[in-house]
């Protein structure tokens, strides 16, 4: 059963050809997963095979074009996509390349994503092959283009990342029972793996943390066997999926009893996030609402580089809480507010939120974190 | 508690660097989480948000040089990399590319992974721009050369994947009380899930599989709500990792009765199972074992397009077992067996196991499946 109603494909082809006309392109190119999966409904765990490339071409007039490896074909078709092309992959010297020139041929300015953010899932030297064989051709970035498609979400897209928030939420609040003192953290990373996939999730693709005395060092590493100890404070940062789509919020926790600096900063990052929700609004600026966070945080830094972003199809998305970001909030952003300081010499704490723009207050997707740093 | 002792690390890099010398390289520069794992021990899932490039350079001579954003600094500074550059990303306008530029200076060429299975995880804008900024530095392709070193596992990579395959059989063989007449394909997913990380696994990144009266449409759809019937057929194949290191192998069961096509198509696959492990030793060359596998397809095909792969810190890596991979099988490679075939129109059955190339025969890392389709 696709993940969408046709319609809802229809709306995003709609608004990429609307954009690219605007930007006198000829067409839309990618090479990523999420794009591809954004306009075509594909969906698949298989993109963590690196071995084979996958290419989608948006005509800025008319149907999308799937040039795919054979492998992908029978779940290309169960999508809405009717142009499929397809080779035998892996290939011994044209994986896809004549597919794609060929398709690529009389386009005179094609959108591929070259900025912030993207990356190039194919080899380069294909790559390089391609623009030296159409030399009609012009690539130009279409990043920000396609990233000011993918930030304001549908609502059938909203349904999604409430769910999985909400399931997120259901199983945070399982803490008391998952959690406890002598635990190994990796042990408390599987019991909160367990108790997602129980409550719900189709996926637990990213669950990172940290523990330690009064704060964490770091908030990206995967747990070690080191038992959890009373003064500890734990974090775990989650992103669950359901039909692909993610959360991606934390909580924080202390085990027997947690010290005044800890519990203080957990209150900092609280009342910024506070202060951040009283103020995202459509019309306020990403770097405005940085600046809100950052004035609450009085100059306390960490290392993470900014206060929040985008969500949906990927655990992080355009647009950043950041100084230089610009974007201009609007009704159906998903966003996460994401505070984090020092607490001390090497040591921060990280609060995060998963939020809705709304016409009004924004509507909060998980479950508010309690308003005093909760001990086990 | 890092993956592996500091000489692992050592001889990875000396292996590199006598690879570079012989290929005339002043040093190998990465933008990828296989390889920055690989050369470093650098392990987060953090790789999941597209937000921020990370870069390594191996030198010819001398150590490694990590540039990185500030947010992985900490996790960096617990592995063997004592050069590690930083700036605050994401960054307004220089997301690492100055300091990248900076490291490059001097060095004449500079291998790059560009070739097959490869990609650049990093903004073609600012690959482009460096390019243009170190002129004396010319890239050259390095893909068969890295994937010649990866290829070959350590004894503690080996031990890892063993273990994980070793977990992912004990969760099969579960199948009897986790899969039942009625159940929903995405319920037998998520308790499948479940019984790996029970089982141990630490994580379960990838899992895909299909099932269908007599055989499946397909091999890399996410599980949809139909519930399993009598006569279905079932695959189930899971990539499960622990420390990172991955397992691929799938098992087809079926449920109440198997029409006999499936059972000759089971016995089939198994059969050409049995081949590859009688032929798979030191010396035999990839195409060679697909030959064999072909052989005893009698000319049966699927959409799969070889028939097994390496594995490791990915779910697949080099070589290919197919018709133009003239890799020379060595002791410590390991390898899936995944002979595929259609059954019927539309339908297709795979099995596969994971082994490691020894001096004699090879060593299954997967428990063998049944000579016979299981009926649950």
């Amino acid at each position: 059963m696709p993940d969408f109603h046709i319609s809802e494909f229809e709306q995003r082809l709609d608004r990429a050809q609307r954009a690219m006309k605007a930007a006198q392109l000829d067409a839309l190119m990618f090479t990523t997963e999420a794009e591809m999966r954004y306009f075509t409904g594909f969906r698949t765990l298989f993109w963590q095979s690196p071995t084979r490339p996958w290419f989608l071409l948006l005509p800025v007039a008319g149907a999308p074009i799937a040039i795919i490896p054979e492998i992908g074909a029978t779940l290309m078709r169960s999508t809405w996509v009717d142009d499929i092309r397809t080779w035998s992959s892996p290939h011994p010297n044209d994986d896809g390349v004549s597919l794609l020139v060929e398709a690529l041929e009389g386009r005179g300015s094609v959108g591929l994503m070259m900025g912030r953010e993207s990356q190039l899932r194919m080899p380069l030297a294909d790559y390089q092959a391609i623009t030296n064989r159409v030399r009609s051709t012009e690539f130009v970035d279409a990043t920000p283009l396609v990233q000011a498609l993918r930030m304001v979400k549908s609502d059938a897209e909203i349904a999604y990342i409430s769910t999985i928030c909400g399931i997120a939420s259901t199983a945070f609040d399982q803490a008391n029972k998952l959690f406890f003192e002598g635990q190994a953290l990796e042990q408390a990373f599987r019991a909160f793996k367990i108790a997602l996939l129980e409550a719900g999730a189709d996926d637990v693709p990213y669950l990172v943390g940290g523990a330690g005395p009064g704060g964490y060092g770091d908030v990206i590493s995967p747990p070690g066997d080191k038992p959890l100890m009373a003064g500890d404070v734990l974090m775990l940062d989650i992103g669950a999926t359901i039909a692909g789509y993610h959360c991606d919020f934390d909580r924080n926790f202390a085990f027997g009893h947690a010290d005044d600096d800890a519990k203080q900063a957990y209150k900092t990052l609280y009342e910024a996030t506070n202060a951040a929700l009283a103020m995202a609004r459509p019309g306020v600026k990403c770097n405005e609402l940085y600046g809100c966070i950052a004035g609450e945080l009085d100059g306390g830094v960490s290392n993470v580089g900014r206060y929040g972003h985008g969500l949906g199809l990927q655990l992080t998305e355009a647009p950043s809480l950041i100084g230089f970001d610009e974007t201009v909030l609007e009704a159906g952003m998903v966003i996460t507010l994401e505070p984090s300081m020092e607490v001390a010499d090497g040591k921060i704490m990280v609060h995060e939120e998963n939020i809705l723009i709304c016409d009004g207050p924004p509507k909060l997707l998980s479950k508010r974190a309690p308003d005093e740093l909760p001990i086990l």
